[in-house]
């Protein structure tokens, strides 16, 4: 990465390949709205659309204005989007990236910039990565400042796939100027998690294996595939939510502690943990596969999953997966890591539950003595409370559940909290890789999914795929497992829910 | 304790010993009042006033009347107080006593009850607390029911004289039937304290040595002696709060986990503990005595404690102590427990405060990182709340200091939170000592305590008492040896403690 | 306890009630001997022998001498013998007590004693105690020095026997005077394990349910009753050695650190951990009786348990246990206390063993690294080892199984070692009751074992003894259920242990 | 790394280049000869000498042969010593190493090997390090089986002069091919430490800041430059001991449990916890320079250093330095890490001492109960002993000092054990570099070490070098500087390590 002595770095030539697309009109481009409209991209930075339409500038602005967020200053935005200029280009000709390169110059030169700062955001499919960054790299890299790529999934659909991606961007990228996005990343609790465990004596000896009995990570979305689930069908719920996100997450909720917080060495503990879990087969999965469950009002719900007219009748593509995870070192050996995603379940939710082990040798008698449990909410309404047992107030002596708690509605109600891409792209500004995956992590994460994935799409080895109702919690043989783990449930008291809703 | 078979232990005799005295009508009867209104005395129970003054049970009962709380039911406390009756007697003469058996029985007679239950509260001084307990024991104790005792403080002023009063107790009353009231055992968040550590499996790693930093137990009131320092200026704060009050909350959160929550059990451990403190010498504390400082509308102020008329010009009474205290057992080598009391201060707050250590090995660099502290308010407005970092929320990953956080007002709205005397008469009727304090306690609390009081008070010792102003935070001395101690303050976020106030 | 100020306290009239029996002549005095030639007994003190039976002084050591041990200081030990006189009187006659009252008193004055210090050592049947101890403390109480008195298991049958016994013996005798004698309590290696234990850093944060998987506690005899099984087959195996010897020492490997190493602090300790020991049911053993099994050369072996003239045929008294006890308290809930003794068994041997869980996460691969294990043997040639992992010398980084190993036949080769008695007895003299079973105690070990003892007892309920061979290691019954229970069997290297014999 | 298949991985051609020296006949050939003779060779290996020096295969094995160790197989030996061919070369000539590689095949060839395996040993100045393996590189890899390059220290004398040594090897050798030696990590007990940490549950709990005091890590040397300090005085004691084995050791002892025994795991520990090192300087310090001492029939002991006609009469270099590490990190915050080492010392040992806290709350008393150890010693006479407190055999239940022991000549009598550049030459063989040093580890140690050698450096700075006697255990201040730190010295009891000795 080289950054030239006396260039400002936010200076940048945001470079959105791809930018005639879904993924950059509905994404990016609000993103980089807020990043600039915040102050966190330089003055003299260019947003530059590079598709192989025909476009104007005054074309694109016209398809991105309708995306951005309404706003009360009406000049501002279109300040930006005089920024957001565009360049007609191929995917696959050295010509084309060459007259990107003598653009960029020439963008900067008007500006006076001495150096030429870029962020290439691939907005493309996968199949095209290595080529374009091919050419990215042999003429449109930077001469005089940082050239940096921002990808996204998918990274592969498998272990093999993966690595053959990855050996194409390896050859023409360093590591230090690949950002793999996964944006759970740069979501704000789970980057929360680094500081929660880790700055917090309180945590530091019981969290372990003595102490911990379970750790669950759940994502649940309340609807379905809503009509367009052909691309669904080709990845399902594991590597649309588990390989990925969810895996992000148990990463960060038991690697070791970091020797700092600079981005390798926060990656090779992730690493490090993701090499002590085994492979997952069959045996340590639920899953499952919605019907339809017709809900007064709700168009979505008459849908089974295999109505969707994209999906493929005998399509046994799971949009539910519950997955044991097993850590063999000496923190977590016997502890299960509970990972549980599905679609068109009964609520919106996302989050970690660190539950402990029992009092040993409690003194309260049984049924009174429920146990700690740690939640951290990732979404919605972010919180971290702490299940505890606690006097009931009164005339006895008696334990009863209650609540430790920190909910960001009440105690940051006015902090301004950024959305994940917005993190992550100013993280690619400022350099800082700490929340982008790397390439060893990839190859473990697809390490421990491939033999599951492809004992699945074996259509000979008969896989069960539980029918679960639309809106329902998923199958019942996923709660049996969990239970069958040892976990406890114990409902979160609802008038308290609701309290706290309303603080 | 003799519980006959097929009787109600609810249905008793409360004799009030003193029950002409200001205690008895300012105190007892209210608590009487509410705990009968509330249930908890069986309807066939009598409270039975007993002293040397010639009065008609209606008599008493107008005495006692205006110290009632408003209530909305008028005939219902006149019902009470109808049970409010009244016997003539002499603390020194057997046939006092032996009437007052004869009394009790005819009330027994005429209720029908087969069992004469009785509970003494000795509303006296204790120069005749000896004797009188010995006619209680001779003439007046039940035969066919439990008898009961009920003293307060206090109980002696050093070692010797406690045994003195303790030998003259044993030889008529068994431990069992001695009921010692330190009202802070009565406290609620005192009673949490023990469900707070021993149901919780997330405390029970980190309780100790390895993990906390210190202890502190703070006790302040806002007011001086208002101008009635007789009494106080016999017994100074160490006597009032320290020795007792604070001490039983200190054991409370220093004993080892008991066999079980029966009395006897949690008795043990706290004599045990006890047993591991080194006695007090004058270099382990700092004393203050306070002077006036006139405040706008606050006459009180404006009286130092010697300018109390009842106090002797050249009192070194001390009105505020803090104490370091060592315990030398596995679990607490080398933490220090500060206790921490004073009047005349700037508000009125008892607190438990456990600091954790630093972070060891800290990643997210100085300044950033702050103590974890378990907080568990007293009084007034009952909380515990956690102090943790977390991530600041926003951009980049700082850790700042915030609060998991259990507030009673919040969470407990409308729990009916009884006072301290309450449940502890409660408990005497049901027999229960957990929270009293058992005769081998009180040894080992004037053994900490006695060589500290008797150095204070040996004139020629020339023992420093600072003088601090009214309305301060006490002597600016006792800060610094807390520092000293490891101690790092951080005043808890002031928009948070309102907000939280307000919920 | 009275010690009068300016006496020598081991100046004593040491007291054998029942002089005339077996355990007088076989054990007492050779350990009395032991004790006065090693100057422990002060040089004015009297060993008076106390029985129904006619005798003068010379009869009375023409019967000890033989039973006295080889010396080669002949007349040092007709020294000693000369100090040994005869009162005759009976047992339930106070004129006899009163005769041996003023006995004693002549003795003393004969030597110009000030103060009669008195240690009565009942060497009589359990019947007598209390009877006898009411006229001891009636007729023969010293009056002007302390007076103590030993009594010997069996303390009871059961519960309610042994409750019977502890009031007989509590109307006449304080706690401080009664020593219970246990002589497991008086063993090197017991008494070490409350050094190894809270002396050492080392084990301090591995002693407990984290890290412990088992402790085991064993004690077997390789003969049986030898023709003489009368008495045996009124106790079994289960009073005989599980429910004093080896549950003391259970409850010394087990209890929390006392607050000081005085008698009732340790005591303290023990009866708490007692009183987290749920009772033994049937379930919880495996119960053997050893058939005959001959052996060249080994006359005991011909003669199963029942062809013992003395027992009757259809006996089911177990001469095998193994018993599994489960302490529930913070520090061992969930580990299983393994107790296990037999006679006939193939070896002699009394040791503990604490097995340490497996290494969690191990890198070691499977097969290599074996679990740690500490071994106290108490007997025969007293060490202390732990079995560790180390690098298996040579050129492949190889765990393998060694030893941490103190032998005491090499470390201590020249120091002298007293045996259970004579440490047990000089306690007495010294006043120290560590060692020595209070009466609470007591209580908690029948509440343990009465209600699996009167199960056996009950011919109903067709208890399974099962038979196995003498000298073989009992039955396989007991292995299988210690290896349940998770106990992983490693034998100790042959070689090594060979080795070390002859170090 | 190339291992083609089919072939057999130890047949290889081991070329010492610079072959005529000192080092080679002294240490390499003696070397590979035991590695021959013990069959971890294969048959049809050469050994290929190669230098300037004119030589023919005789005249090399003539210089060899006295350097050997005696045997009793000469035949055997003469059929070694005709596997050491030579070749001549120069060190900068690119048809040199081309002649090389022919002979090379020439020979492979004639035994009908299909895969050259290739190792070569760089027993040459450093400052030909680069171009040699340049050369080695470009001429004489093998192109059908593996080639690998073992270097010696010094690797760099600082971070500057390490970071190009480093880069021209980076240059031209991948990290898989390049085996840097230090051969402390060929030693058993260096290797044993991995073992005993982390296949030993019973060491889990307690290796941490909670539990361990301090580490030491010593060197002692007892005879001086011996006339020979030329070569030393650029060095120091620091360079030559202290920045690579003694580090080396210490990161065994204080790295974090690697994923797995694989080379790259272990390394990335080593590593981590050298991040977490802060970097040395003269306040960490103690330095000492031996003076004459002239001891009976010890002529070396005549001669101070600066008496050695190699060194300067102004040298300040070190021949002992005493220096405290802290590793910033979560398990060892606040440990400090004291390593030692000198010359002309009391005796010859390395050794390191792994010192516990005092016991919290100890109930032994003073003096007593002294700090557990677990020492390890590395040479000579390895062993691995754990200090203890053990009660004292005996009638008084008093602690004592005593040892838990695994002395190797005791327990593995009859093990073969290895020298250190046997392991580490059979690794290369191998292809394990699990013991070798890796370019990033380096870094970190200059890292630590430079800021301290430039400080001493700085003649201008006046460091203070203390003198020490020849023979004496090193500079006072060192005592004092290890006392200040916590550590208590109790030396080991004289008689045991004698009868230890004896076994």
């Amino acid at each position: 990465d080289r950054i030239t002595q006396g260039c400002n770095g936010s200076d940048i030539s945001f470079i959105v390949l791809g930018a005639s697309g879904d993924l950059a009109k509905k994404k990016i481009y609000p993103v980089l709205w807020k990043l600039w409209n915040n102050g966190f991209m330089g003055a003299n930075s260019n947003i530059i659309g590079y598709a192989r339409s025909k476009l104007t500038d005054a074309e694109l602005q016209d398809r991105l204005r309708p995306f951005l967020p309404k706003t009360t200053q009406p000049e501002r935005m279109e300040e930006f989007l005089k920024k957001c200029i565009y360049f007609q280009g191929a995917y696959d000709k050295a010509e084309s990236f060459a007259g990107l390169d003598t653009f960029i110059s020439e963008q900067d030169a008007k500006k006076g910039l001495k150096c030429s700062n870029r962020v290439f955001y691939l907005a493309l499919p996968p199949n095209v990565f290595g080529s374009v960054c091919a050419l990215v790299r042999s003429e449109a890299w930077s001469k005089t400042g940082y050239s940096r790529v921002i990808i996204e999934k998918p990274f592969g659909h498998d272990s093999e796939s993966s690595a053959i991606l990855s050996e194409q961007l390896s050859k023409v990228l360093k590591e230090n100027e690949m950002y793999r996005i996964d944006h759970y990343l740069g979501k704000e609790m789970v980057q929360n998690m680094l500081v929660v465990r880790f700055a917090n004596t309180i945590f530091t000896p019981s969290w372990n294996r003595d102490n911990i009995s379970s750790v669950q990570i759940s994502f649940k979305e309340p609807f379905g595939t809503q009509g367009r689930g052909g691309y669904f069908d080709q990845s399902g719920i594991i590597r649309d939510i588990l390989q990925n996100h969810l895996l992000q997450v148990l990463t960060i909720v038991a690697m070791e502690k970091p020797v700092s917080t600079r981005a390798d060495d926060i990656r090779d503990e992730k690493v490090k943990v993701l090499k002590c879990i085994e492979a997952l087969s069959l045996d340590d999965v639920v899953l499952g596969q919605y019907v339809a469950n017709p809900i007064e009002g709700d168009e979505d719900s008459k849908m089974g999953y295999k109505d969707d007219p994209q999906v493929p009748d005998d399509s046994i593509t799971p949009t539910f997966c519950t997955a044991v995870m097993h850590i063999r070192n000496e923190r977590w050996d016997g502890v299960p890591f509970i990972m549980r995603a599905g679609k068109a379940l009964n609520e919106r939710k996302a989050e970690i539950r660190i539950q402990f082990k029992d009092v040993p040798g409690d003194i309260f008698g049984f049924g009174n003595t429920l146990r700690n449990e740690l939640v951290v909410r990732i979404q919605p309404d972010e919180a971290v409370y702490l299940k505890i047992n606690n006097k009931n107030p009164g005339m006895e002596l008696e334990a009863a559940q209650t609540y430790l708690d920190l909910s960001y509605n009440f105690m940051y109600k006015d902090a301004k909290m950024p959305e994940a891409y917005e993190r992550l792209i100013l993280n690619v500004i400022n350099g800082d890789q700490m929340h982008f995956v790397r390439s060893d992590e990839l190859v473990e994460a697809w390490r421990i999914f491939t033999p599951l994935l492809h004992s699945i799409e074996n259509k000979d080895a008969g896989v069960k795929v539980i029918p679960y109702k639309y809106g329902s919690r998923g199958p019942e043989a996923s709660n049996k497992l969990i239970t069958e783990l040892g976990y406890v449930y114990t409902p979160d008291n609802a008038e308290w829910a609701k309290a706290k809703a309303n603080m």
